[in-house]
């Protein structure tokens, strides 16, 4: 038994997170826009003591490649925040991390809507900060082609310094609310942050009061240089993809390094590797690949085809190509850069053929894939965890809800029997639950005073 | 008993509608954020068998003029889509109306939270179109001042256009999800609205599926040349300030003459002034008389000042004038046009000192007041509905909860008793309770295919 425990979040994308999930005889099919499924959801991981329930999130249809097949589950879905601000007032514990875009989003709005969320839920939201990938959503946002790399990065560390400045105009006990002498707010503790930089001039103050958690929580998703800085100057919860002990350890080693740089301690960043687990509900590993296998064969190539060319920037028709031959070269395209050298490092590292690179970037898109008994599985969460490479998880249930009842009723257990998850909930905010300090107010000590 | 009934929508801003709603020994004066709060209105008026229910919004702190005073309870307030996706959860018929900015949002972004709103609710959502007035918004978005007003309205149409083009996106038979053949969706059944206008470039197809409404019900509250036509053109309701049966029923007819214009009939929208009731548990105006001036008497005169410099577009310090004199001349400003000469002309009118004007218009914010027994104000709102006036009311109650109890308990039996309210809900949708239309969706017939 250790005292310190596992984090973890869960993705509940609508059917899974497998791309043939929505095919699975179990799966919802209609659950990306089906709130009784999500509430079933939100209430299996409640009662498995996750720390949060997460969502992805995308500013365009996502088809994979284009539309023209009709395959892809993900082109219609709910909204995360509204979604979550309806979960939250049937839940008690869990927590919520919603995906939202630094490039196509205002500092003002997503600084209110968050807020709003934290104060529904009492205290359990998250945001998982993003610079959003790809052409596609630039076109709806006026724009023909997306800023490059380097400029949605910067744009997103003065988003968020924004966005925090937002919620620190109110100070925590600046409304008063006094009836006799007709003062509802002290004026002296509502702060005009008057923010003007390169990418934002946001005057502020915020129409929401801070929120209860001071912020909400901070997770970042990148795997780049930029990614990796931007993280360690803002998150507090890193989000990342990695294959091996090794890999992890050396990714945990270099994120929790940079921190002290910003003046932050190694425990303020919580590093939670994403991860697919197939567990089979007897012991047998056989029963678990079976159960992976299954899944495996519902991927329709021309879904595993599209899946491939999203992942190359949609530039890439790999359909002229055999589908049990080798993958040839791929462009750099300036989106996603991480994830896609990644794709094609496993390719190589493996010798995958076409069918074999879609079938296995399908199921966990990247991250670690984990198919065994509930004890294998264990194992290896344990080996991460206790070696430096992760401070918990992001599980990734392949198809839904199924899966998930199976991590929950199968997967959690073995985990607190090793003592290594929580069986109550610690406290009453995600911040809380996570071991995460709440932020003091920057404008408290006066750097700042009302306008 | 006439077959045509009244359509009722309630608004519910925190403590309630009066300046000094919130220093009421009953009122909820933690009411702007606190969730338990709003869900007991919510079900009194879903008790009450309101269509809807209703919250103003802006992308600024409410201050009235200024924060210096700290008398205003409407700077921190929920996101109202937030709260209303929390909200339509725990309800099952009522309605709800969020105010959303065509100045300061992007279409896609829009019409995606509405459309999610909108799923959440099974078909209850509605949108308040607003082009949002005040340099201080401007402020909060990389601007210094605001765009002009006929600016605003172009935007404003452009963007409601380009909304509905993304709600169309999806037909409403688009998602197939064959598990069998792996097919999802039909593409021939999703559109690429690929818009390309003064303002707006958007591509799309949303990544939400068509609303449940096909569009959720759109809201106007505009009352200048710019505003009625806006409406003429795409609102389904719309929200007025009217003060007397004469300019009430001249409003009407306006409106509605304006519709065949836009290829539309008179019943495609309806008329629905704000009123703002103080009703009296007993039969005596004197008890409701008594009532409304319990909560005149507790406007402090600074907050009274910063409701009349907010009206003039924050350029006018009334504080050097004696409350008890009468108003100076007023500049006219870009900002809310049409509100804010309505007040000169009732200060005018009625010979009002200063602070009777603030008084006047603490309440209703230029909206109908009606004081008296509730026979008494049953019969106005039946002069009103049955003389050409108006197809409904928007309430505004004074506090909250304890006057939208009375109007549901007191007022809402008597308007059932005249035969001019229903006492059940006719349908499981907005659009249905309030008798529109479900509209067609404009690329089924084929005018655009996808891309």
């Amino acid at each position: 038994m250790s005292e310190r425990k596992l984090r973890l979040g869960a993705f509940i994308p609508g059917a899974g997170q497998h791309l043939a999930a929505w095919r699975h005889p179990d799966a919802q099919a209609d659950g990306a826009l089906n709130f009784e499924h999500y509430r079933r959801m939100a209430g299996t991981a409640e009662r498995g003591r996750f720390d949060a329930i997460f969502l992805a999130d995308g500013l365009a249809a996502n088809f994979g490649a284009n539309m023209a097949d009709g395959r892809s589950d993900k082109g219609a879905v709910f909204e995360p925040v509204t979604l979550f601000s309806a979960l939250s007032v049937v839940t008690q514990n869990i927590g919520f991390i919603a995906t939202a875009s630094t490039t196509y989003e205002e500092p003002f709005q997503l600084a209110r809507k968050f807020a709003s969320l934290d104060y529904l839920s009492g205290g359990r939201a998250g945001w998982n900060v993003v610079t959003t990938t790809g052409d596609a959503t630039a076109r709806n946002f006026n724009r023909d082609k997306q800023p490059d790399h380097a400029l949605r990065y910067e744009r997103a560390a003065e988003f968020v310094a924004t966005v925090k400045e937002l919620w620190d105009s109110w100070e925590d006990d600046a409304l008063v609310r006094d009836k006799t002498s007709g003062v509802f707010f002290d004026p002296a503790k509502v702060h005009t942050p008057n923010h003007k930089g390169k990418h934002f001039q946001v005057r502020g103050p915020l129409n929401v009061a801070r929120p209860p958690q001071g912020y909400p929580v901070i997770v970042q998703a990148g795997q780049s240089e930029a990614g990796r800085d931007l993280a360690a100057g803002t998150a507090e919860v890193i989000f990342t993809a990695q294959q091996s002990l090794e890999d992890a350890q050396a990714f945990y080693q270099d994120v929790k390094g940079r921190l002290a740089r910003y003046g932050r301690r190694p425990e303020d960043l919580k590093v939670m590797p994403g991860v697919f687990p197939v567990v089979a509900a007897t012991e047998a590993e056989a029963e678990a690949r079976r159960k992976y296998q299954e899944l495996q064969d519902l991927i329709h190539p021309e879904a595993g085809l599209a899946l491939l060319n999203g992942l190359s920037g949609n530039e890439l028709d790999l359909s002229k190509y055999p589908l049990d031959g080798p993958l040839p070269e791929l462009p750099v395209t300036e989106g996603m850069k991480s994830r896609q050298g990644m794709m094609v490092d496993i390719a190589r590292k493996h010798n995958f053929s076409i069918r074999q690179l879609y079938q296995w970037v399908a199921g966990a898109r990247g991250h670690w894939t984990l198919v065994g008994s509930v004890e294998q599985v264990a194992d290896q969460l344990q080996l991460w965890f206790e070696n430096g490479a992760a401070d918990g998880f992001n599980v990734l249930p392949p198809y839904l809800p199924g899966s998930l009842d199976e991590i929950v009723d199968l997967l959690i257990p073995e985990l607190q029997r090793r003592g290594l998850f929580r069986t109550e909930y610690e406290g009453r905010t995600l911040r809380e639950n996570l071991g995460l300090a709440r932020p003091a107010n920057q404008f408290a000590a006066g750097r700042l005073r009302a306008a």
